[in-house]
């Protein structure tokens, strides 16, 4: 299962799993002016911070909207960073955040799961229930895994996220369900393949988060950019790593921050480093 | 605005939305067995689909799940397909239901409101807050539209949308929330840029979704395949057409339940023609 892989590696290398969200923008200018079609030029990009880190994360998240933005070109790049990644052994989330009927879902399934686009993991908005979850089953029994969304590091993850339903906020209902759908996917590590996103941000819940999840592997966003910082890693982490920790402008814009152009892949493996110090503190 | 138009569409046509939810194994073996790529029969198919079915539809809603399914290809079908439909003055609604962090969702809004997969309205879910709405917002100011899932029509959705909050279904909070999005983007005809995924087998519930969304266009999914049928559009639009109804595989699967081959469009052409009489009872 890739989930036991993604926990060995969690626990060989880091719990970093850093994050491909590549903007044009990041790019430095030595692969903008080179003589590249874009998708090359993103994929030069990927390519080389790969290279640079592969020997110390835990896995790589590829947001898929930063590809969808740049239509076409930016498909390609995305297949050829996830082919990439799986050429070298190396485990991939596809954070595209799905969610529709049963027969829309075994479509997004199939689309991520196998062809040009197939990922080792996806995550699910699960706002529409176990029908647009229930698809990526069949691929689950071939070792895939699924992160469903949980409790969002974003500010307004307190709009629905937080409304009270039974006494306990509508996460807690999710995180429930979530953990009933996984019971049947638990592997040699105790983990299930069906996992969960908790931001880092949510310290106070995670308690009762992983009371509710006993076998989940958490995705873990809001590193970084967005905030979060190692200590708050901590109550994840306290009996053992459950999850990995996702950084993406953390780590791929590390080049921008230092005025790096060439070279910018070992700015960015640089704060893989510090990240992993960071990390293993609070363990 | 978008919306007027599709307002006035669906008034002057008729409210039936053709959902372009096309798999390969609809298409039929003289387009199957052309000397075309993927994506060019996929369009083929499409294309001549549109070309017949222009004249009656509202808009057109096009399920990108079933182009990622296919890879590149079918992405490169997706954006031919999009393109087509605003080349030829249609309206196309790009069913994709993305949600995420406000930088994130920043990055769907320009890949679907520009470029290669440019649409005139996507759908959107709202699990995670407003966050993952608000990017979208620049793009209504142009003119362009969104419709927030509310009550999909699929079984499970029973799951979590109707988990009671404060008296009320988790849908309701959201409906109510949404439409408080909308008051900024009312247009000449009283309807609001920002609309509402309801599905049509919710028959009991739409009058009080209604009454909390008085200036919402519904997208209205769950018509033939799924079960729905024109008598249960009525509380839909008892008081006018305030929305459009969308049907996939009835209309573009129509030849193959005829056994249909050459004319393919205009079995999708019949079964729109049919769909439009049978909405039409109702108003």
């Amino acid at each position: 299962l890739m989930i036991d892989k993604l926990a060995e590696k969690a626990r060989k290398n880091s719990a970093v799993c850093v994050g491909l969200d590549t903007d044009y923008s990041y790019l430095p200018d030595y692969i903008r002016n080179a003589d590249l079609s874009v998708a090359n030029k993103i994929f030069a990009f990927n390519e080389a911070i790969i290279n640079a880190t592969g020997d110390l994360a835990a896995c790589y998240k590829v947001q898929i909207a930063y590809y969808e933005a740049l239509g076409l070109a930016g498909m390609e790049a995305y297949a050829r960073t996830l082919a990439y990644l799986r050429s070298q052994g190396l485990l991939v989330i596809a954070d595209v955040k799905r969610s529709d009927i049963a027969s829309t879902a075994g479509k997004y399934a199939q689309g991520h799961f196998s062809g040009d686009f197939e990922a080792d993991f996806v995550t699910l908005n699960p706002y529409m229930g176990y029908d647009s979850i229930s698809p990526f089953e069949s691929y689950l029994a071939n070792g895939k895994g699924i992160f469903v969304l949980v409790r969002t590091s974003n500010p307004s993850a307190s709009d629905f996220e937080e409304l009270q339903v039974d006494g306990e906020p509508l996460y807690m209902a999710i995180a429930k369900k979530a953990s009933q759908w996984g019971q049947a996917y638990i592997g040699d590590n105790g983990f299930t393949s069906i996992g969960a996103v908790v931001g880092i941000n949510h310290t106070s819940e995670i308690a009762l988060i992983k009371d509710a999840m006993p076998n989940a592997f958490f995705l873990i966003p809001g590193y970084g950019a967005q905030g979060g910082s190692g200590d708050m890693a901590s109550p994840f982490f306290q009996d053992g790593i459950c999850g990995v920790v996702n950084s993406s402008r953390g780590i791929i814009c590390a080049h921008l921050k230092e005025h790096i152009d060439k070279g910018f892949e070992q700015a960015a493996r640089k704060a893989v480093l510090e990240m992993r110090e960071d990390l293993e503190k609070w363990l």
